[in-house]
């Protein structure tokens, strides 16, 4: 038993970029964090960085964080779930969540009530504990996916956990969880790809091909630079969900197809009228209301220094940008600073911006 | 005829952003301008906005710039082909050329020795006249689409004058350059549109799904944002490319699709890196040699200022930001700035951002 003047403990398995932050996290927040990486090294630099308390067992744990690839989830949960909870042998074991890109299949195949599916939608350019941060996940949205078979208790204790990050909770099922992400991340990946790979395949016919991709293009296949090392492992356990978005986004080019090959224009306005609305509604970020927030359109020329003058000008009214675009033009160099910030600072930007020549304007997200 | 003291004649056709900053470009560097519009109050702030000399006939133009929507160009441009040019009634008449998206349809319609198709590959988030700049073709890729009925002493004339703006000439048939920009801008407006209707529709079952669209998803869809109101010319005249590059990228989801049903991890991972290489070797800049310029990335938290201070940096140091480009991470918040920079300043730029405590890495483009 620990005495109640102990830290609360926790677990971390994979102390990479996810887990070395939640480490982080739950340090700032008084905890002791136990954990390892079936990579040593790894785990020792997660010490070194703060990211863990110790390398080594989690008895005692009250919850623990398999942050491991997605192939590797199942196998480390079950281990975790059988571990001593705070209780000590014989009481009940760990809380166990993870944060992987892949629900279902995971949750299914670890069946606990003490499992809590979870997937936080933060991330970052750094790959590994190196680029860990405490404040990774404040303002980001954190999935949760429970079960009917999920204990409450342990739902809670996860919510309670990942709000104390700052993190912005959001249940659904792990199936659903699942579509959902097949639509907004794994296929628009998977498209990406395949636009790039077309593209690269006509450019070595003729390298005026390349000269011809404006800033659209350059927008829409920038998520096909990433590594390609997580898409095996989220691909095998999304397979369903990616293969229905993939037959749907087939069958809505094919309808494109078809409104293109019929011409008829009333129809294609309508599809991209539709799209412009629905893109235009999209949210900048997902933690604040967008009432809150305006959007400040700033065309721009392709000149030294004007990227800076904006934004300085920005930083000395003492206004945050919460958001900040550059969007090309459909083709060409100029582009255009979309700037999102709040809706009581809109027009001190926009009288700051006038009065330096620029044409701003302003619009509600 | 005019004495040989008289500016050169020049006459556009359609004065809205791309006509009106042709206009501004040709009086910058000595010539008359005339020409008009169907909207006469769009001619008459062309002419208050220093686009045009005067709205009026074109008589004894030496070339005349066709800029009207992509349905407009062919009455407009055989109009134009019909009037006096420099030599007067009874001589050759104006070399004529056009802007539009589109090249082959409008070549073959005209079929005229002195016509050259055209599509300068600038554009900007203003469209009217309002938003034209004497400067926007500099370092602009300009596509010319000479054939071989085409009188070499009028593709000369044009590829002086678009040269004389600084954009960058690249010659390619009328039917090559329209499979091309099917590739990297038709197509791939259409896809993000059609992914984003998807996800819209998603939507209206489910909010969670926009929370969860980050980062990768904004860039992919960005272009559907735009206005519709020129796709229905275009997908009209580009129809036959449009069609085939849309079954192309049908065949390859559905190539992907099979990778995925059967788990081909190593077809995935092989498809990705062919894919990754491809973006990664995309030029930021057409009219710049790749190898004179890199990319500095620097992983940036989404805190106040940071925009500001590594932009600043660059202009203190007196280096030029070719490019800049925010990649948001697959998932959340978090973002790195793309900077392309001249390969001679990478280190410079390198070592202030370190002495500021950025953590920036330097790779070739």
């Amino acid at each position: 038993m620990t005495s109640p003047t102990e830290p609360r403990r926790a677990g971390i398995v994979g102390t990479g970029l996810i887990g070395g932050s939640i480490g982080m996290a739950l340090r700032a927040r008084g905890w002791h964090v136990s954990g390892f990486d079936r990579d040593p090294d790894r785990a020792a630099r997660a010490v070194a960085l703060g990211a863990l308390d110790e390398v080594g067992p989690m008895a005692g744990a009250e919850v623990v964080f398999v942050a491991t690839p997605v192939g590797a989830i199942t196998g480390a949960a079950t281990a975790a779930l059988a571990g001593a909870g705070p209780g000590g042998a014989g009481e009940a074991g760990p809380v166990v969540t993870d944060v992987g890109s892949v629900k279902a299949s995971v949750v299914d195949a670890i069946g606990h009530p003490r499992f809590v599916g979870g997937h936080p939608m933060a991330g970052s350019e750094q790959e590994g504990v190196e680029g860990a941060d405490a404040e990774l996940f404040a303002g980001a949205t954190w999935v949760l996916t429970p079960t009917a078979a999920t204990d409450p208790g342990a739902y809670a204790r996860v919510h309670a956990v990942v709000s104390s990050f700052g993190a912005d909770v959001v249940a659904v099922a792990p199936e659903r969880h699942d579509a959902l992400v097949a639509m907004v991340s794994h296929v628009p990946h998977l498209t990406a790809a395949a636009l790039m790979e077309l593209a690269a395949a006509d450019a070595e016919e003729h390298v005026a091909l390349l000269r011809m991709a404006a800033g659209g293009f350059r927008d829409m296949t920038r998520v096909a630079a990433g590594h390609p090392g997580i898409w095996p492992d989220i691909c095998a356990e999304n397979a369903g969900a990616i293969l229905a978005t993939l037959d749907r986004l087939v069958g809505r080019l094919s309808a494109v197809r078809e409104v293109v090959a019929r011409a008829d224009r009333g129809a294609l306005l309508e599809m991209l009228e539709s799209a412009r609305t629905a893109r235009r509604n999209l949210p900048a970020r997902a933690a604040l209301r967008a009432e809150e927030l305006v959007e400040v359109r700033v065309p721009v020329p392709d000149r030294e220094g004007v990227l800076a003058e904006v934004t300085t000008l920005a930083a000395e009214l003492g206004v945050n940008i919460w958001d900040l675009e550059i969007a090309h033009s459909a083709e060409g160099d100029r582009g255009v600073l979309l700037m999102v910030v709040d809706a009581a600072a809109a027009d001190l930007v926009r009288g700051a911006l006038l009065a330096r020549g620029y044409r701003p304007s302003v619009q509600p997200l």
